[in-house]
């Protein structure tokens, strides 16, 4: 893997390219999240046709089902599930934390309960790189503890030091020379145990670093003050990747502190849920005001949504549950998303990243009046 | 609407083009099903490269919800659901008596509950003429009694005879000059009934004719019976629709016979279900023996799924209830029956079609060995 930054404010945002064995990623980006080697409704020709240009995969429910053997000897995660393009895997150790019916961590690894069928399972570092390897994911994530919100000084502490050590075992577990392996900072909301996590990390010198245990429920001030405090210690030459952040607001603001990669289920799960995302705000599109409305979600989106479907026919198709609702909602929340990757790219070409997103938040307050 | 006859040999096979406002739909032709205004899963893209020429929707869903004066006001059902072809709706008849949890019937038309929230509702002739026009297909259906099976034969002959009627005042009451209006032969298994009712209603002249009233539960011998006494009877120059049917060995046989338009929910809910049609008989994508098959559903299929994805990717989607699943397996099906109908057509245009019914079971004795 390599990254090429074009271009850097000091400490501000950044505009990069991430070379993988499956092609360019143009950074800022967000990854949409394929959970199950599907990102929900969508073909990969769809995820293209949206500019997504990275789909992130996880390790955790494609081990369990239908197994990450099985996906070698289909010819890898790439083949698998169609997708041709650059692909993260992260490490299953989120998924670990937040949805095992039980779980014992040792300094070995993590024992836990599948939440598919209560059977035991375990998973150490090196465990979770073999499993990587296996997917082939061009970027892959080092085993981490996704330190719980609230938790003792004492905890993080000791949480944050064996996430170290796994990331060590992870580098020395790691085989394949096509894949890039990713270090995770942790340290809860502790900025203090944030840079020494960062500067440890660091010193051992990953292909790229993440900042976890973000969106766990903590207040937007803890995370940007994590934020705050550990991109700047992170290599200028190393792509920096936010885990599970954010909603739109988020992502300006981090890309402004010069995070580089996002992957977050809010625009996909949403749209499922019918909580469209505009400019002016969030549609809920099952509310009755939407019954006869025959507009497209938002008036200023190009997206194949807006373009062919009125909000009258979304909220039919999501009071009837017909699958189309989650496909077009998918495609619009997707685009959201993307399209404000790309805005904020072109800013950050045009120096223009601080105008930017002053005028991305008074938009929003105007328009939705709030 | 206009009907072109090409070719027919004497009492069977026939290639013809009918022309809507909405454009030319080659017959023999398979018309997808998208009950609320949406063929399950796909958009109006998908069934256009999948070769897809007419679909039909539902008059009682999209009357009961989100109403035939809500989609009016939003411009007609072809705006509504962004399907710029040609469209049919059924008349609710059918719905009513399979759906409705109560109905009573009257000369004037039927009464029932609706399966959605147990409120009573009546369609008349007139009624669903006026809610086919608000609607705007280019082919609308008469009410008709979808006569139970089995019945006795004064159920039956009440029954048809009423249908008769419920025909005629739906011609009456018609009033748009671009919808074509078709008339449904009833009279349950009795091939005697069932010729009184088809010359009855060429007498009325209607634009086209359906039988209705079949794939309720009768054997293969006695739908065979009805249908071959009752096309033969329909005007050579009026499309000839055999409603709900069938299996692709029904539509092979029916196009044999002269019947130049089906609709079936089987390749789309089977689809679902994931049951899948190949030349070779049918998987059930389910079953263990597919979990590490890396081959196509079919390999001489060269539908989008087919080139795309195995049959252990389909399965695990399946079994991970994936959306993409429903999407997959049924831009297979559908992509089937409608090779099916060009097959058909080519055959027939070619003066082969005996051959190619010969070939066409050979092949899935063969090839399935029973």
């Amino acid at each position: 893997m390599e990254f090429y930054l074009r271009k850097q404010y000091t400490d501000g945002p950044r505009l990069g390219e991430i070379g993988t064995p499956h092609g360019t990623v143009q950074t800022p980006t967000f990854m949409p999240v394929g959970t199950k080697g599907t990102v929900k409704g969508l073909t990969p020709e769809d995820l293209k046709s949206l500019g997504a240009e990275i789909v992130l995969a996880n390790t955790y429910h494609l081990w369990l089902r239908p197994g990450a053997d099985l996906i070698e000897a289909l010819g890898g995660l790439h083949r698998f599930m169609h997708w041709d393009g650059p692909l993260l895997t992260d490490s299953g150790g989120y998924q670990v934390f937040s949805l095992a019916p039980t779980r014992e961590i040792s300094e070995e690894g993590v024992t836990f309960q599948s939440h598919l069928d209560g059977s035991r399972h375990s998973l150490t570092p090196e465990g979770v790189m073999h499993i990587q390897e296996a997917l082939g994911a061009d970027i892959i994530m080092c085993l981490d503890e996704c330190t719980p919100y609230p938790a003792s000084r004492e905890y993080v502490q000791a949480s944050m030091e064996r996430t170290l050590r796994w990331a060590h075992r992870c580098k020395e577990a790691k085989t394949r020379q096509d894949q890039a392996l990713f270090a995770i900072v942790q340290g809860g909301m502790s900025t203090e145990l944030r840079r020494t996590c960062a500067e440890r990390l660091v010193e051992m010198d990953f292909a790229g670093y993440a900042l976890g245990g973000l969106s766990v429920g903590e207040s937007k001030e803890e995370m940007m003050a994590v934020t705050e405090t550990c991109l700047p210690l992170l290599p200028k030459d190393k792509p920096r990747y936010v885990m599970g952040v954010g909603t739109p607001e988020d992502l300006v603001d981090l890309v402004g502190l010069g995070a580089d990669m996002f992957d977050c289920v809010l625009p996909t799960r949403n749209a499922r849920n019918g909580m469209l995302f505009t400019n002016r705000g969030r549609i809920i599109i099952k509310n009755s005001q939407h019954r006869d409305e025959d507009v497209p979600i938002d008036e200023f989106c190009t997206c194949y949504t807006c373009r062919y479907y009125s909000r009258a026919y979304l909220r039919h198709l999501f009071m009837a549950n017909e699958i189309l609702a989650h496909r077009l909602n998918t495609i619009h929340n997707l685009w959201y998303f993307l399209e404000l990757m790309r805005q904020m790219r072109r800013a950050i070409a045009a120096d223009t990243y601080k105008e930017f997103r002053t005028q991305f938040y008074q938009q929003r307050q105007v328009r939705t009046g709030s």
